[in-house]
């Protein structure tokens, strides 16, 4: 008997993405059949939309968040933590697959930094088989070298966001942590689904002054409910006002540790002046080129002894992590999806996000 | 005009402390002249009273913790995050002063293991000037290289316990927090002070199980307010049925973390075999020789790729990490403070906690 | 067309090796064909052979440790490095092969603990196919999953210690060199193979004295070619003797750190007391269960503030060390090759080993 | 009897060092009379010369760089490693003095960050007692707090740079060495002292290809002496082939560290892009401001998740690494004292360094 699914697919960019009913292939060894529960629309989603990501090739089913039930599995497999799964169970998964080969898996053991790592809604277009090969989908296929984990039955939705922003969040925290005491002052700057998983990583890592900076109050507002302890709208305040604030806030030094969630060049030479010397700022807000930017260096870098480090995507320990603040903090990670969508409306969740309207627009099905 | 003060003198071991009519000297350059508002019993102090610690020499005044108000400084002084203080301010400070000059100071940059390093009510009998050496007392005068940290004006009892035990505490967490990832499990074997400023330290980190293993049910009760999650008493579970309990919890791999906060060698047996392959076994619990323990070597150690951390005291950031915790913790902390008495009553303050009676006994002044 | 080879079989326990003749089947998927030039013969082969090690089930061909020529390919394979590999190369590979699955592998990133690893030469019989799975033979066949990397056409039997005890000291030595200063003191205890690679390690660190201790004079003689700065025979020295060498060279500190690769419970009580305080124990001598070691746990642990880390086993980038240090070193690590036997004499090999004549044995192919 | 010694002092900007006869003070507690027997000329010295240092103050003795023999100690002083100190004895200091009582003395053990830190020959003008601030003098006096090591009796000239450059790369060092694998790349941008440093310790740490990029052919010619294995000369090579040389070399991937020592802004876009993905760029060459540097932030720091780091001067941890590497190295190290001077004509001195004619110049007194 044929079964057949539903998965949304971009043909053309820019164009309304369309619904396409498709055969539902036999699974190789290791493959999971997985029913979407709930998938991610990401901001990285409207790029490829508008044709600005050249990993793409069309067409292509979007979504590289997801949550989803087990329908069927090929062979024994078992939860990165050692659980065994089965058909029915709820999970979640790491978005990126990695090819356990090169350097950066098996030598450096920098996974995230796979030289073949691909991942689900991105790099493969619905040409290539399994063929279900992104989120805006009701069912995916899971490639045998999946790093998966077991979610729990409350609302799907909730955990999508665990699957990319979550996890790249907790790539970034994971160079804050080890820098910082009980008690030391964090800023964040940019108050989306990054920033507001940053805030609640310092705030379960004991951090004292939690600051964020963005320019849309209402998001800010949000911020504070994780745990942002000071709110600054770049807005209502020059440069000069944010560092008198901060400075104030930390003895005259600055932040211990700062990290850039915000994908905007300004947040650069605006944030390294803001923490002490000595400190760590970190950068992981931008998905795509977005130009050049200067500052003077002996000031910046040298004098201030500063560590700074860039971020680029996670790996299956981060979605761990990700995963676990949200399910420790579900009622609270819920307020973060604002926006909810049918499958078949995927093409206004888009907008939606392009429109920075929503913090976190989710697709459902039933 | 001479001033005096009172302080409490431990002139015989084994006997009641005796209460001192003293005179408060003038002030060398960069000392500070303290009231003590608040003064705590450490267990130490009891093996102090029995005569068993080699460091002291009689007459002694007891008391290596302590909070108190500025009565006078002579010279400029800052705290160790650079605000200036003046009379009148409440504080709290690093117990033992270091020499800035030897190899763990300026080479190894380990200072709590200073080969110079001395600790009021510890190292200086009230023979030496300036014979206010003792937190068990009205007054105590501050050395020029003492640490300060400027603490706020709720209840100082409830910051007493950060001088020692907490900050000993944050120096065992340091070596535990790079080691755990959000929502890791740690296991804390001794539910006494120690144990339970490491318990709100793994709460502030994220950590997911927060097991604790002691004897004394009302002590893990507390245990629990402070963020334990799972209570084991150790008189109702053999170490075999304490296993099985934490290997359901946690894959069947152990906990990642383990601390030793109970001074008890057996503890060290039953602990090692609950940490993962990989983890870590911090020890801390111990302030005297205790004698010897034993083990498998291949399999506690070598076949676990075990990393284990013994932990002597504490320095500067571990007393700021301790401070700050309690800040931000204020209320529960003050359950910690079962005990109060008055100076006069020193000698009952040392029976309440030779008896394990009180969780903290402080001695407050008016 | 049938090709054949031969294989040094181990039957019974005790009893000589026995060569067989065996077909090569056809390779699967990513499997590689290797004629192997040379293969080490480890202690812990001797304790194979002896029938201790409960990790063998008969028949098995000995031998984890190899290097070898690619015969034949199936399909494209890389080098950890990224190199395309082609027929007729020279290589050394990572003799254990892991899941890539795991918790070890995928989160906690210690792939050395890989719950699923299997080593050549160890766990898998004659009897599971592809049948070629030890050293002790003309052609082995590698894994699909296994890590490779190349050498140069050079001697092999010098690149033969790489693979195991070099790779395992490279995974000690990890722990080390993130503690040492420049010119810092390091004490090796044993000076078998596994001990020889930590001096050369020590000495590509920077180290300053590097103390070697051993009951073999000869072995003491070859380690001070490797960089030895000091020997001390165990024969000729009481540990009381020992710790007074030690003092006198670290201005009565004790050694920064110490790295036991003697599988010798009396190293553990010595090897302690001569760190300094704040520094540094590794044991990774091991390989089997050994008994019980105990020690006084405040005046070795906690008032040392000592750090102790057991090593087990070794990962991908630990081979790479290790060969890297050996190319760098070619002719003195060819030293180290002090007996040479043909596949047919593997039993008199082993009998080398057992009898400690030998610091490496090596089979080797023409 | 009063004591008179020679000093060379700064009274105007860009004129000649005047000799002057000053008493020397009577010593207070703590200090020390040294007698110099070597003083280094620092690329910074002409700066200060210049009037470009606005930490000076005229009149001035410049000189941050020494060593000499003791000539007098009031006291008891013990050298950083606790050898009892005495007339006679050879030795080498932190050239910077701390407070030990700041937030990075104390809390963020950030010691080379002290916010009170001055340095011998930059911070305190002839007129501030006890007047012998500098070494480009006869006599110099150490303040109480100054951190001392035993040198041997060799020619003090050698030892120099480690006071200043040796000391300032060790710091620089200490970031690169816990990134750096057994045989890993390093690129070092900039063959002056710091450079040479730089290479040093590379070597000493088993570092691969050590490759130096500079302008000057005979500094990058003595960069060969100290372990550098690849030259080139940014004269004869564009950026487009720095960079297809060392992609050659590094299988593609570019160096695993870099560390900039040339002071230099374009150093820093040429020398990002040579860092693989994952790797580590650290800034030590700038003493003052230099202006601004731009580079693409997503390519350089977030797509390559780059560990960037800033190094401001040293601590006395670092003396003791530079100061080492130098013992062990004393033949090679006497290479870079390029340049001898006496007091008398420091001023040419200087010119020499200006006109980067030398690698070192030194002063020498008899």
């Amino acid at each position: 008997m044929t079964r057949t699914t539903r998965i949304s697919v971009l043909t053309e960019y820019n164009k309304p993405l369309q619904i396409r009913d498709i055969n539902i292939p036999d699974l190789l060894p290791g493959q999971i059949l997985v029913k979407i529960t709930a998938a991610g629309v990401c901001g990285s989603d409207v790029h490829m939309h508008q044709g600005k990501d050249p990993r793409l090739s069309l067409p292509m089913c979007l979504g590289h968040e997801g949550v989803g039930q087990i329908v069927q599995i090929n062979g024994e497999k078992k939860t990165a933590l050692g659980e065994k799964l089965k058909e029915g169970d709820s999970i979640i998964w790491n978005r990126g697959v990695l090819c356990g080969k090169c350097y950066y898996c098996v030598v450096s053991h920098q996974p995230s930094l796979c030289i073949n790592r691909w991942a689900y809604g991105i790099h493969r277009s619905v040409n290539i088989p399994p063929h279900l090969n992104g989120c805006y989908a009701e069912h995916l296929i899971l490639d045998e070298k999946t790093d998966i984990f077991l979610i729990d039955d409350r609302d799907p939705a909730v955990y999508v966001p665990a699957s990319c922003s979550g996890a790249t969040a907790a790539h970034a925290f994971q160079y804050a942590r080890p820098k910082m005491k009980m008690g030391d002052s964090i800023l964040i700057q940019g108050p989306g689904s990054l920033g507001i998983f940053l805030i609640a990583y310092a705030k379960a890592s004991g951090a004292g002054h939690i600051i964020v900076t963005g320019g849309t109050q209402s998001r800010l507002e949000m911020c504070r409910d994780f745990g942002a302890t000071v709110l600054i709208n770049r807005h209502d305040n020059s440069p000069q006002q944010m560092k008198e604030i901060i400075m104030e806030l930390t003895n005259g030094r600055g932040v211990d540790v700062a990290i850039e969630a915000s994908g905007n060049l300004d947040a650069i030479t605006e944030g390294i002046p803001l923490v002490r010397t000595g400190g760590t700022y970190i950068t992981a807000g931008f998905g795509e080129p977005a130009g050049s930017v200067g500052f003077p260096w002996f000031e910046n870098i040298i004098r201030k002894n500063l560590n700074l480090q860039g971020v680029w995507v996670s790996d299956t320990r981060h979605v761990l992590e990700a995963f676990r603040i949200v399910q420790a903090n579900f009622k609270l990670f819920s307020k973060m999806i604002t926006h909810r969508f049918r499958l078949d409306d995927a093409t206004a969740a888009l907008d939606s996000v392009a429109s920075r309207e929503a913090v976190k627009a989710v697709l459902v099905n039933d």
